[in-house]
């Protein structure tokens, strides 16, 4: 922990886009196969085929590439986010979410492994660090989707969006927790019964279902 | 990964119950602070005042002394849920096991950062033999309780039984992870607008409430 920066170093954003894509593809591999702990920078270098000495000009820390990399994720997930359409309601948008989840866990399941990873406690000193930015766009996201559908009559008067909007992002982030790990991939299906009804639209349905009655006037 | 074995060792069943207690405790102290790839199990002995040789005639390995832990901690768990009033229909189960998740998880952080840390896909080969145990009882609970409510009425016939199970114990682990763990606490707050309303009973309503209404005939 010897860096207070939580930005990609300089001299990292002003190399060339293969450069950037090997490095991040390298750290995105190391990450999610043996966690933050266990990873280690010069294998990263390695396999990104960067010498030592340039991988330490770019981030001082292994904590340092490590928040590149979230933040590399972040952007695609923002990305990801921006497609959803927020003029046709709460339960259009949390449908849509679940879908985007379940592609997008399927697509790059080691991202979701290292978001995972980085929100469980024995990486706490670096989830401080992460957490505001990380949550900070789907918050947002919720609150306009839930404020607009309030004021125009589409979800109940007396809703709390809050409670909703937390409540919505829990259950999107389980969802895709159930595609990016072995542990709640077993989960889900002890709960759906096989592995392919968990995989269904079926659950996206029941699951847009329940969320349409609970905030419907 | 030496050893198939999913249970407690039986030298270490038979010693006196002093030194298990003390066994689980250095070992969660440790597990919860440092994770288990950086876990030693060298530490967790002398700081349980046991001899290493003890220590490995107890477990073959890590792997067998975190198991240990998490059927300690799963039967703690157990205990716990146990005391739900399933008579009550489910929202009332609900708004109860908020309530035990919330006390449960301020009273023992370090067994639920312990718990969040196996789910993460960085201790995959634990999970697969961790996760039937940890939530088979939990997901026997639900549909108990679902389909005796739908039975005389209590939730709407058109109830999808397993994805509302799978739905409310995503909302209750999510809010669980809320106390465990420095980056779902930051997280909630940025939902919820400040930690005090975050921990209040007033949250626990809104949640309780969101179900009622996705679930009443």
């Amino acid at each position: 922990m010897d860096s207070s920066k939580n930005k990609t170093a300089s001299p990292f954003k002003s190399t060339t886009a293969d450069r950037r894509r090997r490095v991040f593809e390298a750290a995105i591999n190391e990450f999610a196969a043996k966690g933050f702990n266990a990873a280690n920078i010069n294998t990263i270098a390695k396999s990104a085929g960067i010498s030592i000495g340039s991988m330490y000009s770019y981030f001082e820390s292994k904590e340092d590439l490590f928040l590149a990399v979230m933040d590399h994720c972040l952007e695609m997930m923002y990305k990801l986010l921006s497609g959803v359409d927020t003029t046709k309601g709460v339960v259009n948008a949390f449908e849509e979410m679940l879908r985007l989840a379940r592609e997008s866990a399927i697509e790059n399941p080691q991202m979701h492994q290292i978001y995972l990873d980085c929100s469980s406690q024995s990486l706490r000193n670096l989830s401080e660090r992460i957490s505001d930015n990380a949550e900070a766009v789907t918050v947002r996201l919720y609150r306009e989707i839930l404020s607009y559908d309030k004021a125009i009559g589409r979800v109940r008067k007396d809703l709390d969006v809050n409670a909703t909007a937390f409540m919505l992002d829990n259950l999107v982030m389980m969802y895709q927790f159930s595609f990016a790990s072995g542990y709640y991939a077993e989960r889900k299906k002890l709960f759906i019964g096989s592995r392919e009804l968990g995989d269904s639209d079926e659950l996206i349905e029941s699951m847009t279902d329940f969320v349409r009655r609970a905030v419907e006037p």
